[in-house]
């Protein structure tokens, strides 16, 4: 290391220290914030994104030269870029999520113990949570809303490739925190576009209570192995439709496509079909006509690719491939409990589905698979917070600790107990 | 290090590696076992304990001599010794965590979307409990039976101190699970009293799911400082009761000297009062004089010491110490805001208490402070999961991340979503 380089590293992680203080002493204030307060903020919020509209749009711009500069691609082109449409729609999810239910303060639960000892778990903010995207500026009015309503302060680590849009994003949102009286330290970025600042942020334990990484495999994958702070996650989607001997085939076709080529996308798009192979014969070739037809490429195992040819065949490393993309593996397996077995192998606990009209058949595949959202007879691109209700959501975790699915406001609270005496001594 | 060493490392890591699978294995049977085989199986536990008992005690006793050639203090030999009555209390403790409602499959909310799909958050263990505690046998017990209820399997890790007897204890445990047809995989301790078994078992992502240690705070700081996996734990119980000017002066008396000196020794011992300075001339004195008449020392700031010459002076350490001793820190404040600020600064978010007839000045108090656990006109003894009425406990939390307060099986648990839909597909 140059002693430059030494220099920027102390002056990166005294700026980093700085404001995850400042983000400490927002969320105390913000913690005692009422619903009212709140929304107020985030009502002048969204008007503020509104009025910078043009400014917005023009730190945008600035990032997409750089990125063209540097050869993006025109898919990733379209995820940074910010138009008048995206920015309006931007300031409406901050609306609508002003108009969930606020979390804090909600008594969870409630009893009275022989002693007269009354207990009650009440709702309270998370505290900071630490917000690492990539390319989608828009997750920096989103993140900071879901925080904000949820009386957590946020400190956000957008991609280095929309630093500039961020930024004035961020500048409308601390207008809005400034009209309800509020800190702007609620809702801070990283003052640098530099990769060291995500270093920075895994290490600052006490300062950031949560971590929640938006993006590829490998940011979440680095994210993982390196925070010292809790990570809500989830790594894969690998997600599964079962089509069982039971199965009314109408549903089934409908919803195989569904599930797979709404938006192949997203992480709730299916990426593996098993098929009974009790009803290869009436029910694969019709799922995966409409598959194809709907511009899908089958990779199947030996039965699929024998019985249509236009399958390719798949390997090994298929049953474990998220695609995100047009794409799906097929297999065939002996009743749910060849599909449960394969789940259970290949499976990345994020969402799978059993179509079925056998109760019992799906009572077992519901209850025997630990994924954190298992559906019978619906899609798999359900796995979404919003169509659960809970309004938006920062993410989706699969992992068992504090948060699992879809992670909405009441998913970045803690609790409290409060006990109310009248004397009381332990015997 | 020389090539024994490196062996043994090598063979301890893959006897480790076993240990792990096996646990993973029995925690997916276990997992799908009812309430009826879990809690057959701690019922034939608790028989096992008491039919090995002399078994057990003669386990002990080569533990208890290991000790006593190491010069261990006699209160550290007691709290190793087990003898008639402490292996039955074991037992019955084994058959109270039987008696407790079934936390698995519990459906902890239900709702129906207007597109029909009917969502369920249902209750599941977590997975592979790690459990790292220090001498005390009968956690053991406790611990295994907490982990079977939750439907978690279990990797025990006691103190070197106790190896023999935790191994005796296990014995029975095994039987007990053999008895209702599950895997004595369920529960298992290390293969080794070597402490490198530790830092093997804080290593174990994707085989243990969560640490809960049981100790020291020197125990808790190296198991959190090197833990990969997710930890649950309270590092000190700095707790705290504020006597209010609106204080009833006799339930102050009664209350203060319960948090201190009903058992000095548990993380819910006050160990901080402050009194409110309006009245210093009315409500320090007796309080004082009873806390020194139980035989505590009290450590007070200036003000304190001037009005109670027994008092001695306490030093800036002494308000961020946890003594667990008959000792208690002592200082005047301005008001419930006085005493606020000074929880904030010196607490350590675990249980706190105030004193006052004022319902404001209550709420302010119970409201702004963020501890896992705040009282009002009762002891901080209370900080405990049976005495909350949720049955045994793991521990205490003070982490704002999944589990907060006491950890019963309740705590032990995850969820899942289980959807029931029609054939819905997204728009």
């Amino acid at each position: 290391m140059t002693v430059a380089e030494a220099n920027r590293e102390t002056d990166l992680h005294a700026a980093m220290l700085k404001l995850g203080e400042a983000a400490r002493a927002a969320a105390h204030v913000l913690a005692q914030a009422d619903a009212a307060t709140k929304n107020r903020a985030l009502a002048a919020a969204a008007a503020a994104i509104r009025d910078d509209r043009d400014a917005i749009i023009a730190a945008n711009a600035r990032d997409l030269a750089a990125a063209k500069a540097d050869g993006a691609t025109s898919a990733f082109l379209d995820r940074l870029m910010l138009d008048a449409g995206r920015i309006e729609a931007m300031a409406r999810g901050v609306e609508d999520v002003a108009k969930l239910k606020d979390p804090v303060g909600e008594v969870i639960a409630d009893w009275t113990r022989p002693n007269g000892l009354r207990i009650t778990r009440v709702r309270v903010p998370l505290g900071v949570i630490g917000v690492i995207y990539e390319s989608r500026p828009n997750v920096t009015a989103d993140a900071a809303a879901l925080c904000l309503k949820s009386g957590n302060a946020v400190i956000l680590r957008g991609g280095s490739e929309s630093f500039h849009s961020s930024r004035a994003i961020l500048a409308a949102l601390h207008r809005g925190l400034v009209a309800a009286g509020l800190p702007e330290a609620c809702a801070q970025t990283v003052p640098t576009a530099d990769r060291a600042a995500v270093g920075e942020m895994l290490r600052m334990t006490g300062l950031i209570d949560i971590i929640v990484p938006r993006g590829g495999k490998s940011l979440i994958e680095r994210v993982s192995a390196e925070s010292r702070i809790p990570v809500i996650k989830h790594l894969d989607g690998i997600c599964h439709v079962y089509i069982d001997a039971s199965a009314n085939i109408d549903m089934a076709r409908k919803v195989t496509v569904n599930a797979k080529m709404r938006r192949p996308g997203i992480c709730g798009a299916a990426e593996t079909l098993l098929v009974d192979r009790k009803v290869a014969k009436t029910n694969l070739l019709p799922v995966l006509d409409d598959l194809i037809k709907a511009g899908c490429e089958v990779r199947g195992d030996g039965e699929v690719c024998a019985a249509e040819p236009r399958a390719k065949k798949a390997s090994e490393a298929d049953w474990g491939t998220e695609y995100l993309d047009a794409i799906i593996s097929v297999k065939m397996v002996d009743g749910v409990d060849g599909a449960i077995a394969h789940i259970e192998k290949y499976g990345s606990h994020h969402t799978d589905s059993i179509i079925a009209d056998e109760a019992a058949v799906a009572e077992k595949f519901l209850n025997t698979l630990d994924s954190a959202i298992l559906m019978h007879n619906a899609s798999t691109q359900f796995a979404d917070g919003g169509e659960f209700g809970m309004g938006a959501e920062i993410g989706i975790s699969t992992d068992k600790l504090h948060a699992r699915g879809p992670v909405g406001v009441e998913q970045l609270t803690s609790y409290k107990y409060v006990v109310h005496g009248s004397g009381q001594t332990r015997p």
